[in-house]
């Protein structure tokens, strides 16, 4: 758990100092050679879950950063709603973290940078909860570089 | 594991057999009060994955059948994707799980009742991935009713 005191006058500074700890994340996963995505899960200033890719360690596709910040804030609350928190991620969610985000009626998603080819947006934006509020561009450029730099390297 | 015969020539007969087999994991969620919806893949006539949703025990939601049993199907060949292999899933799955499967590129998806709400297929049958071949109905009564016995109970 970490803590910050914001007065929430400024949410565009609270965003970006999660985004900071989902990039945070993210480098966990580029560490481990994985696709550099990265998640934190946060309600009334509180971290509540934390992710990175582990698709292929796990050899799992289930093991986005997202799925595992969803099972893990839910771990932290004993519930499986997620209605006052936000997810910071710094990609887009593909449709299939898109949909558990629906049923855990979460109140926020923010994305650091688009995924025009895997991300939801681009099949159906209204894969969200209703009650979800979504935004983006959040630390795009540090976002979307790790991912450049990680398939630069690939190549 | 459990190991079949089939001479794949009647293989309405083979989706019917791995469908009841679907339904008995769906009766294992029946039996924990959880939404009774159940699942196995197979690849080559051989049980290599099964789930049943466990939502409610385990305070998650992305603990659906299909998850599961994408996980331990991905387990089971130590590979991620599953391009030989068929779903069998008792309801037609949601967004989550039809994202997932994009990711495990898998064959085949038969599922037994439509979940006109909540499936994936009335927010964009185009989820799934090009190579997936969709089939519904199978053993459409026998899964349904598992569903609607649960939620009169519950009412």
């Amino acid at each position: 758990m970490s803590f910050y005191n914001f007065d929430n006058t400024n949410p565009e500074e609270e965003d970006i100092h999660y985004m900071k700890l989902a990039l945070e994340e993210a480098k966990k996963a580029l560490a481990e050679d994985e696709i550099p995505i990265g998640a934190v899960i946060v309600s009334k200033n509180r971290i509540i879950g934390r992710g990175y890719n582990l698709t292929e360690k796990f050899n799992d596709v289930t093991a986005h950063a997202e799925m595992q910040a969803f099972t893990s804030a839910s771990q932290t609350i004993g519930g499986k709603y997620l209605r006052d928190c936000t997810l910071y991620v710094t990609i887009e969610p593909c449709v299939m973290c898109a949909g558990a985000s629906y049923w855990t009626q979460i109140s926020r998603i923010v994305y650091g940078a688009r995924e025009e080819k895997r991300g939801f947006i681009s099949k159906n934006v209204n894969l969200l909860h209703p009650k979800t509020i979504l935004k983006g561009g959040v630390l795009v450029n540090e976002c979307a570089a790790l991912m450049k730099d990680f398939f630069a390297k690939k190549r």
